[in-house]
């Protein structure tokens, strides 16, 4: 007996998960229970990783010792920043996705699966993703990578690495809310892909480079230097109702206009309250106020016309884009945060496995086909 | 309205698809209408691609097309070579999913996401995995990489790039044989992975090397490298009883016997019934019919104890073995073949595409948290 599913498995219940709650009549995101709105407000992204691996806050000790591991883990394997030089410019998550991939032949754990092995890789993952985003950053620049400060939180740690400045704590506090933000959302698509990796029982980095491949596609998480070129396009000198105007053609030639839509959310994603907050103060800042000036009518034109609401991606391409971080690591620095909420999928999936293996409808050609020899053909 | 769906998806029909058609109560396994049995027995990998990939077979001046195009593709880029020899020795899954994500990188069609440009990329990859596989078992075995020979089949030339000899007829019939079997088999967790990644609409390459990291995994291509370890392990000195007290000792500890039962198949997987047959005719003429009369004897064991059947992998791994094939290019040697099901179903996933995300249900920490203070834990 089979059961035939909507179309993209939209509204089928895969697994049980302990991880994130999400109600998208509501708009409400918890990791473990706890609000994305305290979360963003009172926590970190290191708390945040404990969270999602251990279903609970930590004490100060354990986030002593957290912050200790993940500083430790953060320098890269020299053969890994020399793979880095040597690939031709192109695509950051390709290389991202090469690069994580490589790491598993540097790994001490590499072929230890057992769960404490696995509970280790998480950690060193979550650490290197970053020192891997902010070396490929610097090299597109033109730039040599830069050592990690131990001092530093991951969120000031990784705009030092990328920027080889300190940042001041306004934006190393905003960065740390978009790590908040991104750091799990359920079975997206990404997290998936993780999961059916690694329900085969095969290992945590072939289950993190699966997602990183999910996470590239415009439809996921390409889909923030979409709104940025899309913004670019229009110009920051434009008069604001030039970006009506574009999205308007835009929406006459029935293009998609990126960031906005959800396929579980039907209000306000949660996540756009903060990014919305964290665009308007960066832009202001930073003196380039245009860009969410123009993000605010888009918004306001995609309600009216569309009722569609802005979604993750939105105002996290204006947030980053203030933040002088360049289009092409927007979508790598989304895996920044995720690879917490993936390596906590992945541990999870393990604890309780099951090959995640569904069935296909056949519309082909009908069964048997005559097989006629080549020489007849 | 979300709907449950059973552990791992099982019986759940996630998408219609044109490629695959398989009865698991009957036994029958065909591509696009066309009988595994019938292919087996009268076609070649090449003919097989072209009925993945066009959903017919190919008349003889498509055939000489798609030759000549595999044939002028398997030459890997110099610095794809490079990065092979620079890898750490380890496990040649690892490999083979770095140096695919690697090749992205060298693509002339890379940033091309065109349909007529994923059909280049599917067919250039088709050949690359192969020149790969045989030069990672190549450096493997501390011998230098061979380039291919535009001579011969796809099935001769990667065994001549792996041994250094051009094959008998036997030995490429039966690889050839080998290559058909496991071309495709609907959604099972590689091709899966595979789609799920696409659907994001992502890259081609993002997507299959999702698939080769799925493949990785013991519960899916894993298997045969394991299977020939079991056998191993008994010894082919052994008296041939002594598998059957080996395969009962592991049963009574609880442990998994690789090779047996599968998710859809409740009788006979008709592709075992052709690698039987090869393991026995390749275990003959290497003068080590031990392997297969092994072999035998554990299938009969645990039909009679388990009622499990062999699967795909239980007789590819003698077969593979009589080749003289290395055991950790056993599950690698699967990604050769089933690169032409994967890049039928990413093709087929982009040309219908739908986001491929289902929901979980919550069953972590109660929500909503009251957030304590770091101060207060």
């Amino acid at each position: 007996m089979t059961t035939l599913a909507k179309a993209g498995l939209a509204d089928v219940v895969a697994t049980s998960s302990a991880i994130c709650y999400l109600d998208g009549a509501s708009g409400v995101l918890a990791y473990c229970g706890c609000d994305i709105h305290d979360l963003a407000r009172h926590s970190t992204f290191e708390e945040v990783c404990f969270l999602l691996w251990q279903r609970r806050l930590p004490s100060r000790a354990e986030l002593g010792d957290l912050q200790s591991q993940l500083a430790a883990a953060r320098p890269l394997p020299e053969p890994i920043i020399r793979l880095m030089r040597s690939l031709p410019p192109g695509n950051s998550m390709d290389a991202l996705r090469t690069l994580t991939s490589a790491l598993a032949h540097y790994d001490p754990d590499t072929a230890d699966n057992s769960s404490p092995a696995n509970a280790r890789k998480a950690t060193r993952l979550t650490a290197q993703i970053a020192s891997l985003v902010a070396a490929i950053g610097r090299i597109n620049a033109g730039a040599a990578p830069i050592q990690p400060d131990p001092a530093l939180s991951h969120a000031a740690n990784f705009l030092y690495m990328l920027t080889g400045e300190r940042p001041d704590s306004l934006a190393a506090h905003a960065f740390d809310i978009a790590l908040i933000l991104h750091a799990d959302h359920e079975l997206n698509a990404s997290t998936f892909a993780a999961r059916v990796t690694a329900a085969t029982l095969s290992d945590i980095h072939s289950a993190i480079v699966a997602a990183i491949g999910a996470l590239k596609g415009p439809l996921h998480g390409g889909a923030n230097a979409d709104v940025m070129r899309l913004l670019l396009d229009i110009g920051a000198g434009a008069a604001p109702e030039k970006a009506e105007e574009a999205v308007r053609a835009k929406l006459a030639r029935k293009e998609k206009i990126p960031g906005f839509g959800h396929r579980v959310y039907t209000t306000e994603d949660p996540r756009a309250t903060h990014l919305r907050e964290m665009s308007r103060e960066l832009g202001r800042r930073s003196g380039q106020p245009a860009w969410f000036e123009m993000s605010q009518r888009i918004e306001a034109l995609m309600k009216a016309e569309k009722k569609l609401n802005p979604n993750v991606d939105f105002y996290s391409a204006s947030t980053y884009y203030a933040l002088g971080i360049a289009i092409d690591l927007f979508t790598p620095i989304f895996a920044v945060s995720r690879i917490s909420g993936w390596t906590a999928h992945v541990l999870e999936q393990l604890a309780h496995n099951r090959l995640i293996r569904p069935r296909a409808d056949y519309v082909g050609p009908e069964y048997p086909q005559r097989y006629v020899p080549l020489e007849a053909r």
